[in-house]
C-alpha cells in the first residue's frame, strides 16, 4: 500500500457537507464529480498527499443510501493507492479477503478500483485504487 | 491540515487484528504502545506517509470499549497532522466545531492531540495531532 489515497465519507446532503468540510479544512473542495454507475455524486478535499471524498446517494440503489439508512452519516471506506491493482487483488484474495467485484472497475477520479468486504477486514470497507494510465 | 496522520480503528482483540492487518499490508506493525490514561493498547502500521492505528480497550472505562459495544469493530477516528494545534483548535472552535478536551493533551506516538465531537463534524470523530517538540 503506497498511501491512504482517500477516505470516503457518506453524507446526506453534499452541498451542506461541502460547507461543513470547507470550514474544517479552511478551503473548499477542489472538484465535484458524479459517478452515475454508482448512483452517487462526490466532492474531493485535499489534505496534503491525501484526499477526503464526500459521497451523496442520488438514487435508492446506491450503496451510500443503504449505508446511511443503516448507520447514518460517517466514514464509509478507506482507499489505499497501489501500484498494481490486479496483483494486489490477487494477493489479498489469496490471504482470504473477500473481493466485492469480479475484477477492478473504473471508479471516480480516473481510477481503477476494487473493494473488499468488511466482514473479512475487521469491519472496515477497504478500497484499492490505481490511476488509469493516460 | 498537512495530511491524514492516521486512521484509528477500534478492534476487540489487538493480537488477532495485528494478524489480519499484517495480511492486508503484507508487513507487520512497526510499533505497539499502551496509553494507560486512555485505557487502550495500540499498534501502528505504515502506509507510505500515513499510519493505521489499531486500538483495543484494556478497561471498560475506555472510549473504545463503549464504541465497540455500540457499533462493533471499525473505523473510530481520522487524525489530521497540523503545524500548530493550539491555533487550529481555536480556528475550529470559532467555526462551531465542539472540542472534546479543554486543551490539547498528550496522546499516543509522542503527540499532542485534540478531538472534535462527531455531532458537529458530520458523524466523523476528528482528531488533530502535532508532534511534541523534543
Amino acid at each position: 500500500m503506497k498511501k491512504i489515497e482517500h477516505i470516503g465519507i457518506a453524507v446526506k446532503d453534499l452541498e451542506a457537507s461541502n460547507e461543513l468540510y470547507t470550514k474544517l479544512f479552511g478551503v473548499g473542495p477542489y472538484k465535484e464529480e458524479a459517478v452515475e454507475s454508482e448512483f452517487v455524486k462526490t466532492s474531493f478535499f485535499r489534505a496534503g498527499p491525501n484526499k477526503i471524498e464526500l459521497l451523496q446517494a442520488t438514487d435508492e440503489r446506491s450503496a451510500i443510501h443503504a449505508y446511511i439508512d443503516k448507520k447514518g452519516e460517517g466514514i464509509h471506506h478507506i482507499a489505499f493507492a497501489v501500484e498494481d491493482i490486479e496483483a494486489e487483488t490477487a494477493r489479498l484474495k489469496g490471504e482470504g479477503f473477500q473481493a466485492l467485484l469480479e475484477k477492478p472497475k473504473k471508479g471516480a477520479d480516473n481510477k481503477l478500483v476494487m473493494f473488499f468486504h468488511p466482514k473479512t477486514t475487521g469491519g472496515v470497507l477497504i478500497e484499492l485504487c490505481q490511476d488509469i494510465p493516460s
